[in-house]
């Protein structure tokens, strides 16, 4: 059986483009019987495939001609597991290709419910539980408390913003354009949203909260994050959760000082969502209940087909989607 | 009356020389009404001057031509503060100079009881008073702890690591030679100390630590810092406090990066002494029970007149100080 796979055709420099990516024909052969055999449903495009396409991610680094693998919504068709039957639905990593062989102990079985099967991609799915769980675990917002939140209308940001909101704090997003900000401030409901773009960050934050943020949820680090830093409440916290700063630039920029660190009194905390594993059944419980409520929405930006990926993500890194990513096969 | 006070010449370029220093007369007139008098007993040399003399500091910058000044304890020669009677022993920020005029205000009584009154500017002082903050408040170690301390022979990295050791965890400094590390093995009971001019520190790190560290209290800043960062054991917390590698140099170093940080899982805290004033009467009280006990050590070194400070801060700040630098007047 062939397939057409999506590979990296070399290292981008600066934004991705197309020509980036290459498809080839491969031939999948028999299945393993190792291995379930799945069809691909929807397919997550996220930010951190930047890193791994520049060699810089914690795991997982591509080299021209490595397929892209992203985390996907699948069915499977063939199977010697029990527990995963032909027409079982999971999340897994896979390469960009319609049909693949994975490891069975790679798959977790998705059942949201009512819910959309692909907001285990989204909300309901990795960027939702990073967070739920920075956001419970790490920053631990209350009603005095007044939240920035960086790159806000993304599947991470805008769930972060509204799980804070429910928590009772003051939110104030950033985002780059003015679609996005009224987004943030009309549906997801932030009590502000900077524009980037158009207002100098440092005046818009002194505008809108001038005692400065007690918290900031990072998504971008670089300037962004040395900016707010400078405007932190002392003893304030800071959640670094991504690095979009870094993505198209082929240095990672230099991190705050410790001087801007400790004049803060900041508490800076890195988080990794694969720590978190354990809160994946409670957040789809809590985040379907948000959903259903009313008190949590999302945004998504859906392509046909994984010939349109490489441009779709493309336009990911150029900031000009609008809320989360995904390809339908 | 005349004195001779002791200004900053120039900015020092590196490590400070003599020459960076200027001994001037000045006319102290008659004392302000709103003023007391006091007479300087022992002057406080501590690396944050360096900061102030590069004009780098949060505060209390200095230019050409302007008087060092440090923490002292005086004794009070004239007032009209009845609070403070001549007699009285107080400690303020004086310059460096035998005789000085200064805001009753900005003087703290100090009764030490039967602890050396000197301890006032050392292990019962601000350096102190800084790692009982930063330990108690900040890193909270515990009998699971590894805890890295930099700066290790110094009047704060060593109470932080006997501090750390009274509550259970394991602690390893690190300083700069044989000497200074035998102190801190031998008489400050440190389970190690790395020499990291005779040792790689993430090679010593890896020898004396394989699971990595679960603290570090950071006096050093720099490469050091990120060394350490790079070794953390996931989930650990490390305390920015000084930023000894920043201060011979021109520029300030660069922080670790958000994929460092995050990498780490790090929980970073920024410490400035200034906000933990509420905790120095408990601090005088525990230090010197633990002095008493034989569970607290500290170092002093001890030079003879104003005209020796300059020459002892170079010292300092080259490294070449045994413990906590006092100048007695």
């Amino acid at each position: 059986m062939q397939v057409t796979q999506y590979q990296m055709a070399r290292h981008p420099v600066g934004p991705p483009t197309t020509d980036d990516f290459a498809a080839a024909p491969v031939d999948l052969g028999s299945r393993p019987a190792s291995a379930v055999r799945v069809k691909l449903n929807a397919l997550s495009l996220d930010p951190y495939i930047r890193m791994r396409m520049a060699g810089r991610y914690i795991a997982d680094n591509l080299k021209p001609g490595d397929p892209i693998t992203s985390e996907a919504i699948c069915t499977v068709i063939e199977s010697n597991t029990s527990a995963l039957p032909p027409g079982s639905t999971v999340a897994t990593m896979v390469p960009w290709q319609a049909v693949a062989d994975v490891d069975p102990a790679r798959c977790r079985p998705v059942n949201l419910g009512d819910m959309p099967v692909r907001y285990g991609l989204g909300v309901l799915g990795m960027p939702g539980l990073t967070a739920y769980a920075g956001v419970t675990r790490l920053l631990k917002p209350g009603p005095d408390d007044v939240i920035v939140v960086s790159a806000a209308s993304g599947p991470v940001g805008a769930t972060v913003g509204q799980l804070c909101k429910a928590a009772g704090a003051r939110v104030i997003g950033i985002a780059g354009g003015a679609e996005k900000c009224a987004w943030v401030k009309d549906v997801a409901r932030f009590d502000d949203c900077i524009d980037y773009r158009q207002e100098d960050l440092a005046t818009g934050l002194a505008r809108l909260c001038p005692e400065g943020p007690t918290g900031y949820f990072d998504n971008v680090g670089g300037q962004m994050l040395r900016t707010v830093l400078g405007k932190l409440r002392p003893g304030g916290r800071i959640v670094l959760c991504g690095i979009i700063a870094d993505y198209n630039e082929p240095e990672v920029a230099a991190g705050p000082t410790s001087m801007e660190i400790m004049g803060a009194r900041a508490h800076i905390m890195g988080l990794i969502v694969f720590d978190h594993e354990d809160l994946r059944p409670e957040w789809e419980r809590v985040g379907a209940e948000m959903i259903r409520a009313g008190t949590l929405v999302t945004r998504e930006e859906i392509v046909s087909g994984l010939a349109a990926a490489p441009a779709a993500f493309a336009r990911l890194m150029r900031g000009e989607n609008q809320g989360k990513v995904l390809v339908e096969v």
